[in-house]
C-alpha cells in the first residue's frame, strides 16, 4: 500500500549534542510527528557552512552527537528518513535550478539576512552563499514536495519565500512543484538553570545525555529566589529558576503543592531541587541508556544515514527529474 | 599506462547549429587540442539559464544541433570527453560548496556582470544565478583539476576569479585545488558576409552545415567594393568582403593573383565569389557529410553525451570527493 500522508521535513544544522530545550522545543515534536506525516529529518550541514564555513573540523562529531541525541529521544529510522542534506547531491542541483530564476531582491529582503549580517558582523559572512541560504533552504522543502513545513515564527519569512519561487517556477514552466505551508509550532521555551532561556551560548543547559549526577549536581547549585536567605523566609516561587522547571517537569498537583509549601516556607530549596532533579532525571533515565547504547554504536549510527540518504535521494530524484523535464534539461540517469 | 597529459575544459553553451566563425574561431582549436591534452569539451546548459532561462523550449534542439557539430567537425568522443553539464551532479555540489567561501564583492567586481546586466536590461537577469556565474565556471573548471583554461580575452577575469577562490579554499581547508592558468585563444574574427564580424545577431553567417548550393548562392549575392561598378572598373580588394574571406579559405598565392587580377580588373566579381564558394565548399563537404550522418543518427549521439556524461562524473566526483574530506563532509558512495 502506497502512503497518502502528507509530508513534512524538517532540519537542525549539526551542533553537537543537544540540551533539553531542544528536546522539549522542537525533538519531541519530531517525534510525534512519525505517527502522523511521511517525515524527512535532516542534518543541515551545507546550511551550516552558510556561517560557519571557516573552521569545519568539528563537524563529523558535530554530527554524530546530534543524530545520537535523534535516535536516543525516539527518531526512529523504520518509521522516518533522517539523512544528512550533503548525502543527496539533489539538493544542490535543485538549488542551482532555483538561483536562476530567484532575483536577488528578494534575497536581499529577507528579514533574517540583514539582522544575521550584523549580528555576526565578526564572521565575515557577506558571502554568495549566506545570500543564497533561502534558497538552499527552499530546495530541501520543495525536494520532498513537503506541503506542510514545521517552523518557528522565525523561519516564516523563509517559507513564503518558497512559495514565492513555486509561483514563479510554475509559472515559467508549468504546474511543477507544491506551495509548502508554514507550520507554526509554537516554540516552547525553556528556562535554563539561570532562569533566562535555555541556550548553548548562555552556558545554561543541561545536556540530554547528561548523568544523573551531573543533572543533581547543575540543579543543586542553581540560584532561587534571591530574597529568601534562611530556610525559614517565605519563597517567591514566581522569581525562581527552580520552580519554572518544576513547571515543566513535574505534575501539576505536585507543582501546586511545592508552590504553597516554598511561600509558607514549608520546603526548603535543597528539598525542593532533590524533587525536581529526581523528576528530571527519570524523564531523561531512558533517553540516557539509549544515548549510551548508540554512541556505542558508530557504524550502526553511520549506516542508518546512509541507508535514509538513499531513500531520501530516491525521493529526491524523483522531483528533480520532473523540474529537469519541465525546464527542457532531459535527465540522464 | 595512465596519462600525464595536461587536462583542459572547455565548453560552449547551447546555441544550436554553428556558423563557419565559431569553427574557425574555438571549434578548430578543440579538434587540435584532443591529441595535446586530456579534453573535456562541456554543453554548458546550466551557464545557459543565467541568461535565458525565460523561455527554455528550444534547449534539447540546440544542444543536439550543436554536438552535431562538434562531432562533424572532428571532436572524437574516443579522444576526449564530450558532456552536458546539467548531467553531471558535481558541478552544482562543487557551486554550492565554492558559493560559502565566496565574498560577494568580488562576484559584483566582475567586469562583465554590470556590462551584461546594462546589455541585457530587457531579460530582466537580477537574478542570484546570474551573479553566481563565475561560481559555476569556477566549479567547472576546477572539477576537472584543469590547468589550462583556453579563454577569450573577455573571459580572463573569471580564470582569475577562479584562481582567487582556489586560494581562498586552500587557505582555508589545505592544499586541495590546483591553481588553473588562463591561456588566451587568439579569437580569430571571421568576418561575415557584410564584412562585419560574422555573428549569428547580424545574420551574416554561413552555418558550418549550409548546403553547398546555399554557400555559393549567399556568397553570390554579397556586397563587394562599393566603388566597382562595372566590371572594367579596378577592385579595391581591401574593402572588399569577399576578398577578405579569400584570405580566409583559398591559398595564399591564389590571393595574391586574385588581389593583382582585383586592382587591374582582370577578374570580375562573378568569378571571384565563384573561386571563393568552390574554396569553401571543398572545406566544408567532408564536414556537411559527417554533419548528415549524425544528423540521422540521433541515439548515438545521445549516447556518446551518456558515455561522456559517466567519464565525466567519475572525474568529477574524484575531486568532489577531495573537497569534502578537506571540509570534513564525509563523502558517501
Amino acid at each position: 500500500m502506497t502512503t497518502t500522508r502528507d509530508t513534512v521535513l524538517s532540519g537542525m544544522q549539526p551542533s553537537g549534542a543537544l540540551h533539553i530545550g531542544n528536546w522539549l522545543g522542537a525533538l519531541e515534536n519530531w517525534v510525534a510527528m512519525q505517527d502522523v506525516y511521511e517525515s524527512y529529518f535532516m542534518v543541515a550541514d551545507y546550511h551550516s557552512l552558510t556561517t560557519g564555513y571557516h573552521d569545519t573540523s568539528a563537524l563529523p562529531g558535530l554530527v554524530f552527537q546530534m543524530v545520537v541525541d535523534w535516535l536516543a529521544a525516539g527518531l526512529d529510522p523504520h518509521r522516518s528518513i533522517i539523512f544528512r542534506q550533503s548525502d543527496v547531491p539533489q539538493h544542490a542541483e535543485l538549488h542551482l535550478l532555483l538561483s536562476m530564476i530567484t532575483p536577488l531582491g528578494w534575497l536581499e529582503r529577507v528579514p533574517s539576512y540583514k539582522e544575521k549580517l550584523k549580528e555576526l558582523a565578526q564572521r565575515d559572512i557577506h558571502t554568495y552563499g549566506f545570500l543564497g541560504y533561502p534558497v538552499l533552504m527552499s530546495s530541501d522543502i520543495l525536494l520532498y514536495r513537503a506541503r506542510k513545513v514545521p517552523v518557528g515564527q522565525d523561519q516564516v519569512p523563509h517559507v513564503e519565500l518558497t512559495r514565492e519561487i513555486v509561483r514563479r517556477f510554475n509559472g515559467l514552466y508549468g504546474e511543477v512543484l507544491p506551495e509548502p505551508e508554514a507550520i507554526l509550532t509554537e516554540a516552547k521555551v525553556l528556562p535554563g538553570l539561570d532562569g533566562k532561556k535555555m541556550s548553548k551560548s548562555y552556558g545554561n543547559t543541561l545536556a540530554l545525555g547528561e548523568s544523573a549526577n551531573d543533572v543533581s549536581q547543575k540543579i543543586r547549585v542553581m540560584m532561587t529566589d534571591p530574597a529568601r536567605i534562611r530556610k525559614s523566609d517565605p519563597g517567591h516561587p514566581d522569581v525562581c529558576p527552580v520552580f519554572s522547571l518544576h513547571k515543566v517537569f513535574t505534575a501539576p498537583e505536585r507543582v501546586s503543592e511545592i508552590d504553597v509549601a516554598c511561600r509558607s516556607a514549608q520546603i526548603g530549596c535543597v528539598d525542593c531541587k532533590a524533587i525536581l532533579a529526581g523528576e528530571i532525571n527519570a524523564r531523561l533515565d531512558p533517553i540516557r541508556e539509549e544515548r549510551v547504547r548508540w554512541e556505542h554504536q558508530p557504524e550502526q549510527v553511520q549506516e542508518i544515514l546512509h541507508q535514509g540518504a538513499i531513500k531520501a535521494r530516491e525521493a529526491a530524484q524523483e522531483t528533480l527529474s520532473l523540474v529537469k523535464d519541465a525546464m527542457h534539461l532531459t535527465t540522464l540517469e
